[in-house]
């Protein structure tokens, strides 16, 4: 779905994309999105690490057509990450990003530094506890949706959105933010969008970039045994086992795949199923020499 | 300091006292609290288990003086209560306290059920970590403050307050909230009030009503101790050490008196000193039969 100029709702005429902003301060961003709420403005978020591509893009474009001001986030947030994990390597092009968010219509960056958002003397956390967190990416990162759940509810509390949108590629991710706003009654709606993928299939990750020609190309096996998950799901059958086992045959073909799991699960609750229906979503997360992948595919939907 | 609605600052046209509410459904609740910020209607809170006495009103008499709305909760909140203490007879009379809010020229009761603000499948919980909220009420309330910085944060994004108010007689429990409201760049300003004391000095607290009459007597001792460290610091006393001696020499006095802990700490820290000063505060827990009951004094203030 291409969205142009052409189809925005009006806006207020207080707005102006070409005089985009990067505030860095937590009090000037919070009080200009407080004013702008008084001032019967609506707010679409969308909270990034940055290094953005097209799947980043789809968010705002949605974001843009919904709202009168776009927020876009820019943090790398350290308490997603685990000791060991990417986050000093994590890949970072500010002033590509910024160009990326004028061109998408984006009103705000906000672009804290981790001293602004974690300073010192800090000591609270908000958790979403049990399955939803404990399985699938939570079985191994064990603090990953801790740090994520916070830093959303922080980002949430200083941009006042009315709306937040999230792309289904990191689909625990938008299940744990789901509950977290239900839970703490943050007057947000929560959007999920449908994963963007490379021409060649492969899910859009800022994490690619890691991938070497070679383990690029075995990457694509992710989407393709997806697919042929799909097909068999078509065909007739139901048994979750056996769908799970096509994806697994498919993906040790490549020498280079360490598989971390691949599951069926209720797509809202994440417990695992042992028959595949409509509301099945099928997950996997993979290694691809030093870097992880994962990808997802939710049974109701197209295979995109 | 008497404050009668003469000192009151205006306000709104769209207010009138004597149509308080009383509001059990969250979104109802949210949605009339969004509405009158968007409106430009400043909102004060003072969220309790009920139960009223001076405190609570002291708190509402400030909030009323401060905004144009003014919103008292009354939830009595199982997650802040560990299995045994007194969640299933905690004192409860909302007739009483909706007469006693209606007098203090509340606006708005928020007066949820458990089930509304835990439903089932709940699962987020909001929590400060570190010594905050492990030493004092946290050493033998493990999960005490989690349910209390829980349900505050809940409360806050339910009524969207401007101003929130708290007594200083749970002293910890300020600064934990504090804290949190930092931390998660709630834009709400916290503000702690005296203690209320009964006519004999005991500090004002819906517990009381546990004590026997012998009891309520002993119960004296916690304020006479308190009032007595003041003199003993007044005097030149600077080591702690000393000061706490002379209040626990006091406390076992009484026959009928357990003492959980009494403790000199830094007033925005709880961090314990050796050396006490304008910024130290005396903290004691003490059990009377079986009623636990907490007390202290920041030696900067003047013995109420």
């Amino acid at each position: 779905m291409a969205l142009g100029c052409d189809v925005r709702l009006p806006r207020s005429s207080s707005h102006a994309t070409d005089s985009m902003e990067t505030i860095s301060d937590i009090k000037t961003m919070q009080d200009r999105c407080l004013q702008a709420r008084a001032a019967g403005q609506t707010i679409a978020f969308v909270p990034t690490m940055g290094f953005l591509h097209d799947g980043h893009l789809s968010l705002l474009q949605e974001g843009r057509k919904r709202a009168d001001l776009l927020v876009l986030s820019i943090f790398v947030n350290p308490t997603q990450f685990a000791p060991g994990e990417d986050l000093d390597c994590y890949p970072r092009d500010f002033e590509r990003d910024e160009a990326l968010a004028r061109k998408a219509g984006v009103d705000l960056i906000f672009y804290p530094t981790a001293e602004m958002i974690y300073p010192s003397g800090y000591a609270t956390y908000v958790a979403v506890e049990g399955p939803l967190t404990t399985t699938l990416e939570g079985a191994c990162r064990a603090t990953h949706f801790r740090g994520v759940t916070t830093v959303v509810a922080k980002l949430f509390l200083i941009v006042q959105p009315h709306l937040a949108l999230f792309g289904r590629k990191d689909f625990q991710q938008l299940a744990v933010i789901s509950r977290m706003t239900t839970d703490l009654n943050l007057p947000v709606k929560i959007i999920g969008m449908p994963i963007v993928r490379e021409a060649d299939g492969l899910a859009m990750s800022s994490r690619n970039v890691y991938l070497s020609p070679k383990e690029r190309q075995q990457a694509l096996s992710l989407v393709a045994s997806l697919r042929q998950a799909r097909s068999v799901v078509r065909a007739g059958e139901t048994e979750a086992k056996t769908v799970l086992a096509s994806i697994r045959q498919r993906l040790v073909q490549e020498s280079e795949l360490v598989i971390d799991y691949v599951k069926a699960c209720h797509a809202q609750t994440l417990d695992e199923v042992s028959t595949v229906d409509a509301e099945t979503v099928i997950l996997l997360a993979v290694r691809v020499g030093k870097t992880r992948l994962i990808d997802n595919q939710l049974l109701a939907e197209e295979v995109n």
